[in-house]
């Protein structure tokens, strides 16, 4: 399995992946899923595949190939051309491959990034080669194993968290789904984009001292949240209740 | 769908469920799936449903048909002989629902509860009619829909953290997957279980000012959380280049 996710505030992009593939238990590996294709000053687009490993690596293949000769992701006039042309390309690996076998060959993809004069944008591209983008309402969308680290989003994303914090937040939200599930692993890509092209792109390993920092940091804010949650009625009334015993309402008034 | 867990600390057990039933986005409706037993002095059960409403509702009343003659769960010797107790009901249900229609019948309960002169157990009873009881290693089952409130879950619960903390826990486990999946809904039922027979059950709908304060109180937590964990590298250069350009070397010494 694999977890990704894209997030899109007004600052800019936030993109990261997981690089753990697995076809059974028995057959782990580390990929990153992370592709960059960077044109400076043109423009700057980040995939992150999942799915089918050899689709995915045959489509950012050719995504390099016909770029190579000024044609595809390097001519689309804009990011809704791009998303359109990497659904195509995935449903046409597909096809080639279903024509000498029955396996399951899909892919899906998140696709961000920006071209000189437009917004920044994020898609979600499906094996059927449509795609979604986010919302104002919904300002991120996931791929793989999405439900673990939802609910961290879901309570903090909105389009005016800055950037960063938003970025911290997408590494809680994988580094809970690492801890939940063993088809998702380090190292973890990170990718923080800020509109009109600056980008920084971290590979934390587990060992790295930023994540396991970030993890400790983690583990104790959720201690001190758990531990401010309102007590339960009766827990009141036997701290009351022993106050009054230790004498402490003799000395008020 | 369904969101119920089960948590066995030291000092007791937790156990909790959501409300909501559907058949179809146009059949949904509120249902408790918390049923308790309870012989003062002699034993205290609660089972958490979850699957075929049908199913589930037929093996509570023929648990308390067969407890009233003093049989079933009310002869049973040990926490074991209940847990295969229900097991055998539920598949017996299934199969005679079987008969008339190839539908699907399966349904999964939570156990828990406490025989005298025994430890308090909890168990996870499946369709077919086998069943597991949790670890030290994994003081906790869940049923249902069980990934959005997992996390919280694997960074808190040990078996030493105490019944009322575990507690919240639970209810911060299950508010995660309310807010982030539409077929877990409110009322929340929450039993606290104290090793001895002191038991607490609450049902707290989403207006329920404890229940409120609770989410409040969580979401700010949270936000600390994030708040608190360590800034990126290139924060802290561009911080530290903020502070000598506003003079703030010429102050140091």
């Amino acid at each position: 399995m694999t977890y990704c996710l894209a997030i899109k505030v007004e600052e800019g992009l936030v993109l990261a992946s997981d690089s753990r593939t697995n076809a059974g238990v028995d057959h782990v590996s580390t990929y990153s899923k992370m592709h960059t294709f960077v044109w400076p000053k043109n423009r700057y687009l980040v995939l992150l595949s999942s799915g089918n490993l050899a689709t995915t690596q045959a489509v950012v293949k050719r995504m390099r190939s016909e770029a190579d000769h000024g044609a595809g992701i390097y001519s689309a006039p804009d990011m809704d051309a791009v998303a359109a042309y990497v659904g195509r390309l995935s449903t046409d690996i597909q096809k080639e491959h279903r024509e000498r076998s029955n396996a399951d060959f899909e892919a899906t993809f998140l696709l961000g990034g920006q071209i000189d004069g437009h917004q920044p944008e994020i898609f979600l591209i499906y094996p059927q080669g449509n795609y979604i983008h986010e919302s104002a309402e919904h300002p991120y969308l996931q791929m793989g194993e999405t439900k673990y680290g939802k609910p961290i989003l879901d309570r903090v994303i909105r389009r005016d968290t800055p950037l960063e914090l938003a970025g911290r937040c997408a590494l809680v939200s994988i580094n809970s789904t690492i801890r939940s599930n063993l088809t998702v692993g380090p190292p973890v890509e990170l990718l923080l984009y800020r509109n009109g092209g600056d980008a920084r792109l971290l590979s934390l390993s587990e060992h790295d001292p930023f994540y396991r920092a970030l993890n400790d940091a983690w583990n104790e804010g959720l201690k001190h949240a758990l531990n401010g949650l309102p007590k339960f009625e009766w827990e009141e009334e036997r701290r009351a209740a022993q106050f009054v015993q230790e004498g402490g309402s003799g000395t008020m008034r």
